[in-house]
């Protein structure tokens, strides 16, 4: 019955036009998290910066995520001759329509999927991505990287971040542990066992952070391993560590995403430890962190290792 | 390559191991919607009264959609001899747990996948759900309870909740037209013409309706279609029409999502006209609402209509 009803509708004219309005709509649910990198103008002034410091009259460019297609568009007017804008979500319906409605459709090559399965008809001058995630690595940005380098860019061709940092610190986060609790007089103990081996996305207040920021590691293949040590400035609760990047678009522009930065549409990465420990003003606490392709994470915090087998943040 | 690597691992223990922790991690990304409910203590309490006010020692209960199953361990804890559990997102795992974890797993027979593609060994004595979406009915809880009814409560049996109301008033939100503007020196018009086609959650604050609630539908059935008229209090500009739900979950419980309750994991929907209007006090509004199924909608306000074709809200 479902079956024969989509193949009627298929075959007309007004069912095309339903399937239409209905890929239409899952675009605007998708624009809705666009709309919140778009309003971060800190983050796009940034990344336009980048791209006018960097495009020249006549470039090839790789915008390699590109959402709304807002930086695809910037390098049209930095002068690129052809983009090759490259979306997997539903959102790239949106990006279409705006090339069009701003005149750049001619330019702008859309490709639907993922950057790892396309292939360009010819190198590029630029790469740029803006898929980090708030811990930088988490949307798989380096392995996005890596492959576009290979595939897509040209001898001394410019990637836009050129680099990648994550920084960290130690973090009391008194509530993060006592939100699954007994509830209506029953156990949910066993939620939270699995919700300490997630990351996730918290906004951290400076007051939170119990040492001063060091970098974990900087980061230029999908595998990243770094460590850090810390002077705990403050008695305290140890909760866990907080996790954010330094991305350098150009040599000479950076955004970072560290607690209370004006970059908006980032948190910071929360990673729990168990259960908080007590730490002393002087003590050093040592953190390492791994991935090998920004899914997958293992964490240790002194002897005590976490992991999480899939790299969804969850938000709390 | 992916192929064999995925056939190998079925095949294994470890590969075994790691399926799990990967689907109790997707499991863990429902799980924060669902403890937002459980978070808010008016709407799960209201939910525990009425089942401790229907549910008799020895019945037989299905829950759908139970998310962590809560309800349905309140339904033991009333006595039920069998609650028929059913959920088609990955928290029926935390459920399970939960289940096992507060010793109500023997009584708790758990159904991963849509309720109308369920079969029961046996009729129930009640009914429960709470798949209310903002207004009601954005997740199809009308078709939900009229296959339920068919499909598995006895004659005489309990439904909550036993009715469905759908409630309306005018509203002037005037930054909500305003948040697709141009930006960043780029024309985004293309993506207001098609937002204002969708529905949204909003927190509505009780200042911002231009009128006295009405009841649009008393709900009973998948289809709904309702009319309210209101009188403006104020000299305003007309943006949309908000909706809530007031469902009744027994004779004596109920609960309504309306501006400023005190029910937080609710806000209300708001269906938004093309351009805000002005409106006078003393100028009658009138509007219509229209759904088969919680998915299409269609709305009217005065002589405008607008249409949604897929029922998924957007927040902004």
């Amino acid at each position: 019955m479902h079956a024969r009803a989509h193949d009627a509708r298929a075959q007309t004219p007004s069912g095309l036009v339903m399937q239409r309005k209905l890929s239409n709509s899952a675009a605007i649910q998708t624009f809705n998290f666009h709309r919140s990198l778009l309003e971060d103008s800190a983050r796009t002034n940034a990344y336009r910066a980048a791209i006018e410091d960097v495009v020249r009259e006549g470039d090839v460019v790789a915008d390699i995520g590109c959402g709304t297609g807002i930086l695809a568009m910037f390098a049209c007017r930095a002068g690129a001759r052809r983009v090759y804008a490259i979306e997997e979500e539903a959102v790239i319906e949106i990006a279409r329509e705006l090339a069009h409605a701003n005149g750049f459709d001619d330019r702008i090559t859309f490709i639907a999927g993922s950057s790892l399965n396309a292939a360009l008809p010819e190198r590029v001058d630029v790469v740029v991505t803006e898929t980090m995630g708030n811990n930088g690595l988490d949307e798989q940005i380096a392995g996005t990287i890596a492959h576009a380098r290979d595939a897509f860019l040209k001898e001394g061709g410019t990637i836009i971040p050129r680099a990648l940092e994550m920084i960290a610190a130690p973090v009391e986060r008194s509530s993060f542990h006592e939100r699954w609790p007994s509830s209506y007089g029953l156990d949910f103990s066993p939620v939270r066992e699995h919700v300490v081996n997630l990351f996730h996305p918290l906004a951290i207040a400076r007051s939170e952070l119990l040492a001063t920021p060091a970098t974990m590691a900087r980061v230029d293949a999908p595998a990243a391993r770094g460590s850090a040590a810390w002077t705990i400035t403050r008695d305290a609760m140890l909760s866990g560590i907080a996790v954010w990047f330094r991305a350098e678009l150009t040599p000479s522009i950076a955004i970072a995403n560290e607690p209370e930065s004006e970059l908006r549409c980032w948190k910071q990465s929360f990673f729990p430890i168990a259960a908080p420990r007590a730490v002393r003003a002087g003590e050093v606490v040592r953190a390492e962190l791994q991935t090998f392709d920004g899914i997958e994470w293992v964490w240790r915090v002194d002897e005590e290792t976490r992991t999480t087998l899939k790299g969804w943040p969850i938000s709390v």
